[in-house]
């Protein structure tokens, strides 16, 4: 009985939110964006750093402080991330998306794909890049190039027939140099907060 | 036989897209617009209006026709249109809202609220403004302004910290009538396009 629930809670943690071979079979020559030198989600440039949906374990492996270092994350429990984990995974259209120095089993870099399905434009679908943030101690590794590129691939081989996101001014340059543009008259990102978030 | 095939038949089109009353109770004097005269989603201004979820016999009152007056739809089949209905209804998150005309029993106006689940800020939920349409023939009854509050709303009412939506430059100033803004430094819609949409 105790091994059978070892076995099980293994299972759990290394439980996936979404397959990730697709991630292994990304195209990056697709993309825009200039990597040097040369780095793919199935090649992230260290034998140490692996790009993979997110995971169960990843609460202990530090994805809430690391989106901390984004916005506030509030104190989330075991069983609220645990909770929201299933949530997400039962609806779908959620792509968490990681990478982890496996020297540490640390999560040093995230970014979210949302996907909403439509009606307009044959039933198509439309991609949002969301959540994006990466260790500040990694700089200089292409890390945020690393993980933006990769959920917009992921995007493109869902068949999203385009992708969005807000910025800040001040990153606008750098994700026109990964293929996002601002539509002239049509690039507003306007908000209604309803509450103080926590 | 045949009299049990048309009884499913008859449930299956009026089948909601998500739970309606939650309609009927929102509270407009908690939206920051302003309408002359006062209306709602309960009490929309004229009898043969309702504001609604969607439903699969939308596909026969002008829902799509509707639609391709905000950009193109292509050429939708039932089989399609039901099974995209399917699809949202089975993955949550998308609460396609319209208004009918019940004299000519036709789609007048829509929005969508579509429903992020978040890690961040306690595992909350961010909604978007989608998709939002309003037949020119019947302009100056705020059905505009009706539509985007009832989903707005319906965020606020399903826990939403925020609601954000992206504009064209000329549709600012409406937004902001209904508690929109935009943040300064932090308003940039971009996009990135896959491929030409049919």
């Amino acid at each position: 009985m105790g091994m059978q629930t070892h076995i099980n809670e293994d299972r759990n943690m290394s439980e996936y939110l979404y397959n990730p071979d697709i991630l292994q079979k990304l195209d990056f020559s697709k993309s825009p964006a200039v990597f040097k030198p040369k780095i793919s989600a199935a090649n992230p440039g260290a034998e140490w750093m692996v790009v993979r949906p997110l995971q169960r374990a990843d609460f202990d492996k530090g994805f809430l402080q690391l989106l901390s270092q984004l916005t506030s994350t509030g104190s989330i429990t075991r069983k609220q991330f645990d909770e929201r984990f299933t949530q997400i995974k039962m609806s779908g259209g959620h792509y968490v998306t990681v990478i982890e120095d496996t020297r540490s089993s640390k999560i040093i870099g995230a970014a979210t794909l949302t996907v909403e399905q439509k009606f307009i434009h044959n039933c198509s679908l439309r991609g949002r890049l969301e959540d994006v943030v990466v260790n500040d101690t990694y700089r200089g590794q292409q890390l945020g190039k690393l993980i933006v590129v990769t959920v917009s691939l992921l995007a493109q081989e869902l068949g999203c027939y385009k992708m969005s996101l807000d910025c800040k001014d001040k990153l606008i340059k750098f994700y026109e140099t990964l293929g996002y543009k601002l539509e002239p008259g049509n690039s507003n990102a306007m908000n209604m907060r309803f509450e103080d978030p926590s």
